[in-house]
């Protein structure tokens, strides 16, 4: 295999490396590598998608979606790809990295069927075997595994998306029926948004205020029977939500209850239980505690969310790289012969954009392993879930996000022919549109995540302000999740940046990049800490607008913090590949998105003294004519080690046609030329 | 009406003003002028769309949308709202501002709509009006104004989108039947993405290489009939492009041509013509300044997309700010009743976007001014013409792109209500994703911007270089429009910034905003044709290649300059503005528009020492700390100044019901305290 290193200088007059055709990437060990500890459970579900059951239709209406993607379900449940997760006592495998892996690899047959799979076992069913205890296990999972009983996931309401703990709808014990009574007191305390529930939906796990004998013990998760082959259960109504901007295979709607009674065994007892004379108990004693414990078992939303989004990623560019190398812009001209992909724009456009998606999926796989270690009982110390749960917090949003932006790049990179259903690109960014917003909202997790590194600051540096900080984060968060040691790898010590080598080659090092893209994160942190410091002396009011004025910069800090991960992530994950040229060029590529977050925080890094007006330019030459004339000859080979096969992509710019029609039309031209005999178009107009 | 200017300073220890309701905006004079010059015509489609016959249908079929849709354009026809800009003679006024005004405000009503119009009227009806001559007018006009004639206009194929010049049709010249024969020569050649081409289209304005005794004349337009009842006309073949990512009221679809004959007299002969005897002629000589003519006639398209854009901006924030006045996010604690709209990062998310809406209201009306001007030949010298395609090329992409990004960012504001259908945004965000691509791929459009700001640059500082560098750039756009004085008030002496004053009040100042804004104008393209110079003595391939290495720094200047036409454009309307407290808060608004646009360019502002690190800092803080604060009690009133009716809103999240329902909870938790009776939820788990 080449060795790209040994590859010709760049030009000096051009600073642009000729586009040469390589195979300096392994692309087969790639993949694997790509693939991750779960790849089995991953490559299940890509043959499983290889079937056209598994496949999104496009133009059926919205209640033929419906329909399908249920039937769809129901697939899955033949083809066992929905045990995974489950007690081995009801046919599971305890797999909980596994499970989540092939769930992900979902979003490329259907998102509705991801996510309708996602409410059914991740959330509805998730929600029984972690809240519930063995008496729920035994009697409830097997329909629910066998999709006898869809089931509604029925936490938000149409007031309270992020803030759970304020809830409105009461589950008020009635001791002489021994009874819960579910109700909801006002409109906005209708639950929506929720999944099954305005068609298919036998029951639901009801998120509500646990009332016994005068006194809120706080929110706790009920079984409750919702309909029958006729319709809603006595004491329950709801609404469609009607159609949405995506995800139309998926009946979301409404629920409300009217003093619906449930038997107090329909309580999902195993962080809060009642006895049957009203008396409360719960194995974990404070309700804050109790409280954000529950909610933790339903990180694996917000794990699957980013792997999904990851997967959506690599496809969107592996559609869009394999037009944009087959695609010519203008054939008139004699010297721009070139494909898209040889435009400088395009290769911004495009390249970046893949690097980040390389660092999203080594980050998706540290977060799984981190994901897989509690669940699976390996790793799941109290600081392990608060860590678990300050990743998921970081990269979902991030990932979401980043996808959307993919998707729309994307689009816009293949022009008309994005627009168009038959190449896929746009469905996959209408569904993934609620991505951001869904498993909670990407800005309000970020907000946890700045809550998440002020504690750990304050720990560190200034141990009295800790709880001050926390809290009035939290206050404004609502989901007042208890973190520690949140910080990765701050580094204590700040170089002297100004007395370092003064060549670009400065920021081309690794271990350069990390202390920049570190110290930023640590710099905007401390600042922030020592602005709020003066919240622990004002009134609560003051405190409040203290840190609203502050709010967008916290946000800021922790989109730092994610960055950071992702980057730590993709260059851990050099270490694991052997062959040395496919080494090179993804340490060009981890170079592009270190690069990448500097020169789009450029201005604070000059502000802060870290980078010399000269250096900073540098960075976006280098950039220009360094990485990406470096890595756009690798383009292809980093979109083939995703490994999509076509039925995954389904997209009709990305099967070589273009290509084709280009060499058919190539060839017409070469023919009049040679015969003569025929007139050809002039050449293009100048002026 | 209160002087806001004598409102009470911002207390200092928080830096946020308390919120007031305020009348300080009359609301109802500044919608009066922003309706512009063309309010009538304005009023004429918003009064039109109150009547339900023209509002989008959720969830119908694309074929029953199609349906639909086309009835929409009999409806329009109907109601005298199509033949505005036509001449006197066929029944039309000649208007062609107040034209494109009524058509841009159709996009409230189904973008498909709009588009489709467009199609049939502004472009295939406007073709045959602009590029034929008396003979056409009086034979096709009158069908095609009462939409008998339903037409395509066949411009693109699929493989060329933007480079027309090299389209691969032909109409070769038959003499001896006094015919011209069109023919697709490859598949690549097959026109593409055409609306009313898939169903509907009885004819086509197809554009083709004009080849007559051997020669080629390059590219014109002929009118073909294409189908009748039966279905397409011998020789014509196509198909459907299927559904796609919005706008699926439009039967788009492609079209090919087997030696389809037309008689000699459909060539549309206005800039170009052939006698009997096969002899070709035209009124401008040179081939490159005939195609441009031709193709200058249609500029109505980016004219009205970017108008488009702008109205479907404001329907956003004016549904995402509605919803943020009303919705609390968590009602658990006691500091935190504000509503979304009071939280600084929701301030962040949609004031700067209000700011840029605005900016992008007043300079389309600058544009459409510019546009009416050259259309009515009030102001038509070649110099007003080419003024006009760089405003079209430079606002355009601008407004298209921000549209994107506005109707996202306000659905995610919306949370999960904003994903539901009912509430509108996404489906404009699905119909408006291409407006980015189609009358101009953005990214192309850009280009040429930047190739007419360099070539001004050149003509006023480097005379000999001019044709060299504007030659380059048309190679690398394929649409060599001749440009001059495109460079807006460039600021010919840069001031010592050094030396100014140091405070924030500085940059707050509108001549210091002119002044950072043209001078990054001005030393990026001056920087530019200094890296291109060398191209002038490189061989073609070489000098490609660098003018490629560029190409991404050529778009960011061209979209400086974009930025500053917006910024100017809103800096000039507020001199319009008579009441004194409107336009307090409209500078403030134009502030936030300017210093927004600094701050996104920080990183440029410090490397050329325009801005030191002090300053730099301070204009965050001054948008955070006093310039949101400022705008937030007005965020209502001054999307109120839209004057959208709840018929061309329509969603459901802008009506208020939120409010009452947030009120019914509120009640409900003031009733269980004041009783004392009954259990009320703990308050929020703190740890």
């Amino acid at each position: 295999m080449t060795q790209l290193t040994d590859r010709p200088a760049v030009p000096a007059d051009t600073g642009v490396l000729p586009v040469i055709a390589t195979d300096a990437i392994d692309a087969h060990s790639l993949g694997e590598y790509l693939l991750g500890t779960w790849s089995e459970a991953r490559k299940h579900s890509r043959r499983l998608l290889l079937n056209s059951d598994f496949h999104f239709v496009d133009g059926l209406s919205v209640d033929d979606h419906r329909k399908r993607v249920l039937w769809q379900l129901g697939r899955l449940v033949e083809e066992g790809s929905v045990h995974r997760a489950y007690p081995k006592s009801v046919g599971g495998q305890e797999d909980h990295g596994g499970n989540i892996a092939s769930f992900e690899e979902l979003v490329l047959g259907d998102p509705s069927m991801q996510i309708k799979s996602g409410v059914q076992w991740g959330l509805f069913g998730a929600a029984v075997m972690h809240l519930g205890t063995e008496r729920h296990h035994t009697r409830l999972l097997p329909d629910i595994l066998s999709l006898k009983v869809p089931g509604a996931f029925a936490m938000t309401e149409t007031g309270h998306g992020s803030d759970v703990a304020s809830i409105g709808t009461t589950a008020t014990f009635d001791e002489f029926t021994d009874e819960f009574i579910l109700h909801t007191p006002f409109r906005a305390a209708w639950k929506d948004y929720l999944g099954n529930a305005a068609l298919h939906g036998r029951a639901a796990v009801v998120f509500a205020q646990l009332i016994t004998k005068g006194v809120n013990h706080g929110v706790h998760a009920f079984y409750v029977p919702i309909r029958d082959n006729k319709g809603f259960l006595p004491g329950i109504g709801g609404e469609d939500d009607g159609i949405k901007g995506g995800l139309n295979g998926i009946d979301n709607g409404r629920l409300h209850f009217d003093s619906v009674r449930v038997p107090r065994e329909n309580l999902l007892n195993r962080y809060g239980d009642v006895d049957e004379n009203g008396d409360y108990s719960s194995p974990i004693d404070s309700p804050g505690r109790r409280f954000f414990t529950m909610l933790g078992t339903l990180v694996q939303g917000r794990v699957s969310l980013d792997g999904a989004a990851v997967v959506a990623s690599k496809a969107a560019l592996t559609i869009a790289i394999r037009y944009g190398s087959e695609r010519r812009q203008f054939t008139g001209g004699d010297v721009n012969e070139e494909v898209l992909l040889d435009y400088g724009r395009h290769q911004r456009r495009l390249l970046p954009r893949l690097a980040q998606t390389y660092a999203m999926s080594f980050a998706h796989e540290v977060f799984l392993t981190a994901f897989d270690g509690v669940f699976s009982g390996r790793t799941d110390t109290d600081q392990d879930r608060e860590d678990l749960e300050t990743i998921a917090a970081a990269l979902k949003p991030l990932s979401t996000w980043a996808a959307l932006d993919i998707l729309q790049e994307s689009r816009e990179a293949c022009g008309g022919a994005g627009f168009l259903a038959e190449n896929r690109l746009t469905q996959l960014r209408a569904d993934l549109d609620i991505y951001a917003t869904f498993e909670g909202d990407n800005n309000v997790l970020l907000q946890l995540v700045a809550k998440r590194l002020l504690t750990d600051y304050s720990r560190s540096f200034a141990k009295a302000d800790a709880g001050a900080l926390a809290s009035y984060v939290a206050a404004q968060v609502g989901e007042a999740t208890y973190h520690r040691s949140g910080l990765r790898q701050l580094a204590q010590n700040v170089a002297d940046f100004g007395s370092t080598a003064r060549s670009v080659g400065y920021v081309r090092d690794a271990a350069s990049q990390r202390q920049l893209l570190t110290d930023r994160v640590h710099t905007m942190v401390a600042t922030l800490a020592g602005k709020l410091r003066p919240a622990q002396k004002m009134s609560k009011p003051e405190a409040a607008a203290l840190f609203n004025r502050h709010q967008n910069e916290l946000i800021e800090a922790a989109r730092a913090h994610g960055e950071l991960l992702q980057w730590e992530a993709f260059t851990d994950a050099l270490d694991g590949i052997p062959d040395p040229s496919t080494k090179q060029v993804l340490t060009w590529l981890r170079d592009l998105f270190g690069l990448g977050l500097i020169e789009k925080n450029l201005a604070w890094y000059l502000i802060h003294g870290r980078l010399s007006a000269q250096r900073a330019e540098a960075i976006t030459a280098y950039i220009d004519d360094r990485l990406l004339p470096r890595l756009r000859p690798h383009a292809l080979a980093l979109t083939d080690a995703f490994g999509f096969a076509p039925e995954h992509l389904r997209s009709a710019i990305a099967t070589g046609a273009e290509g084709v029609r280009q060499d058919e039309a190539r060839s017409y031209y070469a023919d009049l030329l040679a015969s003569g005999t025929a007139p050809v178009p002039e050449k293009k107009p100048r002026r």
